[in-house]
């Protein structure tokens, strides 16, 4: 079992890096009937800062929900290492070519084949409300609030 | 990449099979100022038959978020296998000694050390309403509505 780090410093760097050795999440919404609904995603954190940023297209359900209602959650699991990450957040859709060009990754190819060219596609923003993970099967949960 | 099922009864048992593979997965609910929250959870599936089964405490969270708003996410991920599985349904607590009795595994002593006579122990039953599930990162999605 991993020693629990002792400052919110130390807690944040853990969370940083478990979020980016994972890189795929589920991304969580609520659906207009009610239903809670998730799908893989691939998180796109080369400027982390307390933002998760994700590619997406602009008329998918997912988009459609968090117009209606912006909350999320992302949540990590990576069972190899009995790392789980949750964070909850609010999302916001909005394009921005320069931020796009940063973000991007060949893999991204899969789901937008045109690149950026690709009609349709937007930029997901998930702004941290608070984030709890856990770090092995036993391991009591780490709490940080306002990330 | 898997061969696409062609028939329900074919997707159902695939998802049973990434189901009961996977273990744990990350149970979503909606916290009483909205936010979304998720936690690592392992699934009792030793009897699955469209309703999944989980060890919890009566005063944890969940169970009183739940009680505010039944709506949940189960959520798979299977990175190794590259199967993802979302389950959307309605949580319900309840006690039921028989039920834990056939549920019961010697791991849950983790989080449960008096086993079934562990004070404040209670099951939870997530009643499916749709699952979907990606079995390749480039696979499309398939829906199983009313699973
Ligand atoms: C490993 C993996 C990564 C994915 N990454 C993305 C992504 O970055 N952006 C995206 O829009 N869809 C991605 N998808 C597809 C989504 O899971 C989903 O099927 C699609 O976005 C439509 O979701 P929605 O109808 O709920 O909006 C990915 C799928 C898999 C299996």
């Amino acid at each position: 079992m991993r020693k629990e780090p002792t400052t919110a410093a130390d807690a944040r760097g853990r969370v940083t890096e478990l979020i980016r050795d994972a890189r795929i999440c589920l991304l969580t919404t609520t659906a207009v009937d009610g239903r809670l609904v998730s799908r893989p995603m691939g998180l796109q954190a080369a400027e982390f800062d307390g933002d998760l940023w994700f590619f997406a297209y602009a008329d998918s359900a997912k988009v459609r929900q968090i117009r209606v209602n912006p909350q999320v959650n992302v949540g990590f699991s990576d069972q190899r290492r009995h790392a789980w990450v949750s964070v909850a957040g609010t999302a916001q859709e909005g394009w921005d070519r320069a931020r796009a060009e940063r973000l991007w990754n060949p893999l991204l190819k899969t789901w937008f084949p045109d690149g950026l060219d690709t009609p349709g596609i937007t930029l997901l923003k998930v702004h941290v409300s608070s984030v709890e993970y856990w770090d092995s099967p036993g391991g009591t949960v780490v709490n940080l609030l306002g990330f």
